[in-house]
């Protein structure tokens, strides 16, 4: 028999249930977040018309686009007139120029869908994987901004995070720093990408890379804007945990100061530093209040940020848990005219990554696939064991049952390899004494319950409520109960006696 | 400035919110079925390599298939080495075959995710769907049909259908019929294919066209048998519903009877036979016993299907809601040696298509995007705001903030265009007093409630319990009762009296 190859595609992943399982977790966790903030679901097909993607995501982002033969006749001819979706901001543009009659003057949605990009696999980095977006088009009220980054930091606070920065920077801001600096108009941008990596290799490195970039002189008055800053920091170094916050507060105050003073009357440089005001004050009674650092280095890739830019650390990730910012102008491309828009994306794989090296996960995700399991005792109580079954899960509970009337012995071991906690047995003897056997699967502790009632006549189906349903309810409820409690017996009630 | 094709991909689907959350309800709602039948979740990625998926679905289906380009160098080249999902059942087969050592015996599984064909798009067709499948691999069992059986007729239960067909049929019985009529082997599949139309052009039509494809003389012992089919159901025709469940059970054993006598001593159609009994058997006592129906003409399309073959029907839907089989073979193909697989899958977009015309979706779905907008009244008062936005969130309530200081009335005119039934108001007279406004949208009607003590003090991110926010919490609790109890002010509570 011919064996093909199983690997899934390069760079794609497989998620068994304990995966997908983790992932829902923390999809739920933000979904529900967003959901308090008024954020509605957006969702948007995985192909795009290759036109639609391509062009913007500059020349690197072309090459890393999948593309999708033209059917048919055309496939033979290599051209691709679909595309995989690269992002869920062009999408998001894309949807605003297609319904803008239909959505409200502010719309806020939410996204959360896989990705394709054709990078070269490494760890932590795949072809396929989760955006969780989050946007609001409409407004340029810096409400926005402090609106999602609240959001943001709630979501990693609900899953448990409670370590992160939150920096924020401004393009406008970067553009009056460069300019006031006397940085030429076509050198700002390898500036910045250098600052950008202040973090990692210090003012010392930035300084060398920026002279070799754009020459010594502009670099010079630049750096010390940036060793003046690191001194700052330094010096409001307090250890604990409520002068911390005061430290971030009186920092970040230090910092505006020495932005308003160094950008001046620079026209969009200091509307930039207003801006950044305006999100520190607007965030102070939000859970991102203690969390935001304003950070000048901040660059951010992106070319069609316009205004604010914010991404989330924590201390053991390189790279971030999320971005954003804001990007007035990319709407427009779709839809004949300017819509202002600020959006924030957190990335669900490095959450997942941290998460998971850190233990956040809660213990009862990763355990059982069902409540309990029940088994077949022959081949002819296999109807029975169905219709306990039937019973139970009618009750909420999750029940797994053996598909075959193997040995019993072979039907525990099944269960116990699953982490099933308990399994259910209609023996020859418990039914010859209309009961049932109900085995706890970590201390082996077995106990017997009246059965009789449990079991189901064709008229069960059918809606009334005598005696024989109140008393079989009860039964089940004690069932449940015991189930619920695990291996405390005595609380199950009455009607549990010990058994075999 | 340029204004690009805003549409999405031909056959593809934009989902805006009221969509979205039709679909996730729909989509909940199935995996909490499947859950309680202790299936376990699988996810596997949209692309696969192209020779995954060649060869599975026939010529035709090779065809459908969208084929994604090499990437870099490659792209000239025309080459294509991935390609899009087609179905969920190929994949799991693969994912069966890479984690055979990781998977329990019996892999029970449920997947919900899009797959794309490139169809010619119609009305209800569309290049990128949903399946549901559930799927039970491991075991030969009938129990596994009975259980699949009966997670998809409580799906559907579920979801607020009651008047479904579940048609059953098997492979190796219509094998046997083929056979025991004289039919030549090579003829059994397209006269099954004619015997599947059976229910759309009537005996008298499967005649005629059997008899052009296959010749008169082994049309008629197949046709006869159908007809008295058709006989017996005219025969069973009873009104009331219990009367209809003891029909549905007198038929089935009818057609039992008549499958024994036809098929009599024909190997695989006998036990076929054995097979469509116990299933039948083992299906009384769950939600589907009154609704199966042994329908020797159904045949479906799928080749890889090699014993029980089940379909789904409401009378107001042309095709299927849903629809699986045994397929004991297609595994096999990736793991080099046979596992006994069957499967089921609903299909989402016909479910919601009906859900909508028969308006079955819970009205508060498409309601509300929040419970509650919080207003600006002014400039000054925007941290309140977000205060007060941030303590209701913190309740668990969904909260939306208007972004911008605009006029009342406009903000007002903005919630009530988006259906949020409360607003609260922060004005100067109120704050004045310690108070804010609440304004029923739908009645007019607004009161007041002491705020003082809502506000956020940086104090309130620390975790402490003085009598100050014991005061506040009670404040919020009245709030949150008023907004709950909707417009029965006098419910509120004794701190809230009625305002301006």
């Amino acid at each position: 028999m011919p064996s093909a190859k199983t690997q899934p595609a390069r760079g794609m992943r497989d998620f068994l249930p304990v995966d997908v399982r983790k992932r829902e977790y923390v999809i739920g966790v933000i979904k529900s977040v967003y959901e308090r903030y008024g954020f509605e679901p957006l969702e948007t097909p995985a192909v795009e018309n290759i036109e639609t993607l391509m062009g913007k995501y500059g020349e690197e982002g072309n090459q890393l686009i999948f593309k999708i033969l033209k059917r048919g006749e055309h496939e033979k001819t290599g051209e691709a007139d679909l595309a995989l979706r690269y992002d869920l901001t062009v999408p998001l543009a894309r949807v605003v120029g297609q319904y803008q009659n239909e959505l409200p003057k502010f719309f806020k949605r939410y996204q959360i869908q896989p990705v394709w990009r054709a990078d070269r696999p490494a760890r932590g980095r795949f072809r396929e994987f989760y955006q969780c977006d989050v946007d609001v088009l409409g407004s340029r009220s810096m409400v926005v901004e402090a609106e999602l980054i609240a959001a943001a930091s709630d979501a990693l606070v609900a899953l448990g995070f409670n370590d992160f920065v939150i920096r924020v920077n401004h393009r406008q801001v970067l553009i009056g720093l460069g300019d006031r600096a006397g940085i030429r108009h076509d050198h700002i941008e390898p500036a910045l990408t250098t600052i950008d990596k202040l973090d990692k290799i210090g003012v010392e490195g930035v300084e060398k890379e920026l002279s070799a970039r754009i020459g010594p002189t502009s670099t010079t008055k630049l750096v010390d804007f940036f060793r003046e800053l690191a001194s700052l920091d330094q010096a409001a170094d307090i250890a604990s945990e409520e002068a911390s916050a005061m430290k971030e507060k009186a920092l970040n105050a230090a910092i505006l100061g020495r932005l308003v003073e160094f950008v001046g009357d620079h026209e969009k440089g200091s509307r930039g530093v207003e801006d950044l005001r305006s999100i520190i004050e607007l965030s102070e009674g939000t859970s991102a209040a203690r969390r935001i650092r304003l950070d000048p280095s901040l660059a951010r890739g992106l070319s069609y940020y316009t205004g604010a830019i914010i991404e989330i650390n924590v201390s053991d990730l390189t790279g971030s848990l999320g971005g954003g910012g804001r990007y007035d102008n990319l709407v427009g491309m779709f839809l004949g005219k300017d819509v202002p828009a600020c959006g924030f994306s957190l990335g669900l794989e490095r959450i997942i990554v941290v998460m998971s090296e850190r233990e956040m996960f809660p213990p009862e995700l990763i355990s059982s696939p069902a409540d309990v399991m029940v088994t077949i005792w022959n081949e002819d109580s296999i109807a029975e064991s169905i219709a306990l079954a039937t019973e139970l899960r009618r009750e909420g509970l999750r029940v797994d049952l053996y598909p075959e009337a193997d040995k019993m012995g072979k039907q525990f071991k099944y269960a116990s390899s699953r982490g099933i906690p308990f399994v259910l047995i209609l023996g020859d003897d418990e039914r010859a004494h209309g009961e049932l056997a109900i085995k706890n699967m970590k201390s082996g502790e077995q106990i017997r319950l009246p059965f009789e009632l449990l079991k189901t006549s064709p008229q069960r189906n059918v809606q009334h409520a005598d005696d024989q349903t109140v008393k079989s309810k009860r039964n089940i409820e004690a069932l449940l109960k015991w189930l619920r409690n695990g291996s405390k017996a005595g609380e199950a009630g009455d009607s549990i006696k010990p058994g075999a």
